[in-house]
């Protein structure tokens, strides 16, 4: 008998046609000897239905009052499987956030969680109830209910997981699993049947979004076994874990990423400390950048190219120029109009040559590479973003053909 | 200064702009000066909503998860009004039922108050806040979320005006107060300025449903001033107290019930303990039983002629015909188009003549009186249903014109 955290989104559970299939789910999976914890977002339309309500009486409404109203989504999801699994002639309780023991930050709308307190699920389990958590939420040491942010279901799974020592945490999604690229782009994408944490969390970074990072983070910290399959069809999934058996491929996945765009500061005067300043003024308004390229320059001025996410240009344009004139740079440029692609793989932490063959397939599709990083277990290169899906295929076909 | 605790029903925050109306109610008597603390229900169509969402999956969940799932609309509610109030420049936090102490029975979907815990409350008003309570809710000694059942709303207001000693309780529904007859009806029908407990008490057992009786029960035990007034119209209402300045009023008001049926149960053998049996049966259904007549009858036999509500007419004559086979009585007889018209009033306490004062009106008007009951502020009739807003008419014009 094994101990089984299932999670599912709110797609997943949209309507009460799927809120019986996940039942069915769940109730096959504890019929078989297992117990099971069910982590469960807020129907699909919920959430923004809720969002729309608040915005017409207040958009600026205070962070507390958003948690207070979105976490009411949760609440009736799971209500909606337990009765879903009750119909099934099953017993199900379910908890809320801060029933579950969810102790989070007090940091409204995007709370971490510091502790679970499991005894109540624990308690529950113990009367054979099948037991379903509303995932998202949590509550502060101020006693108010707080949310997780983006994400937070998946990240909820895995924190009971950790709590209760389970023995797997099934994700449930609408995608079959991990797969070698996108299977809606490229045809002979496969998928995985194991890839290891620091791959899915690399891929995670690249827009290849099947789970939340901070989960992965949290399974890989507390080693816990990860399951990504689909809710609609009955298959096994990838499995996410430490040491995977897919180690000695060469690379797992090749992923794109469009949401992202190139920022140039030009004529920059050669002087120490600048181009360190220029990034702080960044991260002061909290922009992440990602790749980035420094030129030797001219006449004692170098130029500084990096990128950042596309829907930050603006305001990273905005904060640039005005730093641009105070230290007598030229001039700030960008260009929205590229993709980063990228292979992840921990095999070639081990294997020389998985850059020279990935810019080997590029060369031979005609893709001309603007910008390259390299991490232990990814390579991601910037290209014009017209080329993404072209550079996909070719670098899949290079490597998994 | 005073504290005034304002409650809210689900008409009343409807939309978003009912929400904002209450929002400018509840900031107006704020920026009076006055520590306030409000009781929302949930928003109109929200219940029936989920309701419909949950009949949906399973029409016989089990009333914990009902009760799971009923708790979400009033959190929607609180937060909004909460960002209505933020939206006119207030602080407000709003509070679940657990948050706000409401420790109840664990009798789902109709739990009792047994406590309410108002340091939070208390502590929310020390900081300044406008504290919105969620009505209708709270948690048992298990950890479980409950709801009070109908008009439960109407009794958290007055919980938590009683734990906090509150100055006034106000109720704001859609009608303006508590008057001599439904105004809808009764051309001349007044707004009374005040009214007892116990006159409030026997109007609401009438069908003038202004006012939850748990509500008003509890108002009575704890001494808490009640207002009852419109929340769409600026006025005052109905003050409801335990000595009223009306009490020198004959009556303070005329009502009608037409939910309610006749059953006659015919030839009872003159057998003590029969009549006793036939409403422990009725009881046990639990049926409750209204006006009583028993006749003398004929042959040593006799009959019983009581009302119960409308609804419970088949339940209680199918139960009953088994019953008068067993005892070799002869028939159960129903009718349903009855009507129950009664004149409450503390004054008729000191007044003789009141009741022939009514009867005469109904004489004037060609009335025949099926039944009649007594209590010592009340006053009630059975009469066809045909004739009751003539009869409410007639003696309202007796005692009112």
């Amino acid at each position: 008998m094994s101990l089984i955290v299932q999670k599912f989104g709110g797609s997943s559970v949209a309507d009460a046609e799927r809120v019986m299939n996940v039942a069915s789910i769940v109730t096959d999976t504890y019929a078989k000897g297992n117990d099971v914890v069910v982590v469960v977002s807020a129907q699909g339309d919920t959430t923004d239905d809720l969002i729309d309500k608040a915005n017409e009486i207040n958009p600026k409404a205070s962070k507390r009052e958003k948690d207070m109203l979105l976490a009411a989504g949760e609440q009736i999801s799971i209500s909606l499987l337990a009765m879903a699994i009750e119909k099934l002639g099953y017993h199900a309780v379910s908890l809320l956030g801060w029933q579950a023991g969810f102790e989070t930050s007090s940091a409204h709308t995007s709370a971490r969680i510091k502790r679970v307190d499991a005894s109540r699920i624990k308690r529950e389990i113990d009367k054979k109830n099948i037991v379903i958590v509303a995932g998202f939420q949590g509550l502060s040491k101020y006693g108010d209910i707080t949310t997780l942010g983006r994400g937070g279901s998946d990240t909820s799974a895995v924190a009971i997981a950790a709590a209760m020592h389970a023995d797997l945490c099934q994700i449930f999604t609408d995608v079959e699993g991990v797969y070698t690229a996108d299977p809606r782009k490229v045809k002979n994408a496969m998928k995985l049947s194991e890839i290891s944490y620091d791959e899915m969390l690399e891929l995670a970074t690249l827009g290849a979004q099947v789970l939340n990072n901070r989960s992965v983070e949290m399974a890989k910290k507390y080693n816990i076994e990860l399951e990504v399959l689909s809710s609609l069809k009955k298959a096994s999934g990838t499995i996410v874990k430490e040491k995977s058996k897919m180690e000695k491929m060469l690379i797992s996945s090749v992923a794109k990423d469009t949401d992202v765009a190139r920022i140039s500061v030009t004529g920059i005067p050669n002087v120490p400390g600048l181009a360190f300043k220029l990034f702080t003024k960044l991260s002061a308004k909290d922009i992440n950048v990602d790749i980035i390229l420094q030129s030797i320059g001219h006449d004692g001025k170098k130029d500084i190219t990096f990128t950042i996410a596309k829907d930050r240009v603006d305001e990273a344009v905005e904060c640039l120029k005005a730093y641009v004139e105070t230290i007598g740079a030229n001039e700030v440029l960008y260009d929205d109009t590229v993709a980063k692609v990228s292979i992840v793989g921990a095999g070639m932490e081990s294997h020389a040559g998985v850059a020279a063959k990935m810019f080997e397939a590029l060369y031979d599709a005609q893709i001309n590479i603007q910008m390259i990083s390299t991490s232990e277990i990814k390579v991601s290169v910037l290209i014009d973003a017209a080329d993404a899906d072209k550079a996909v295929s070719a670098i899949h076909a290079k490597f998994f053909d």
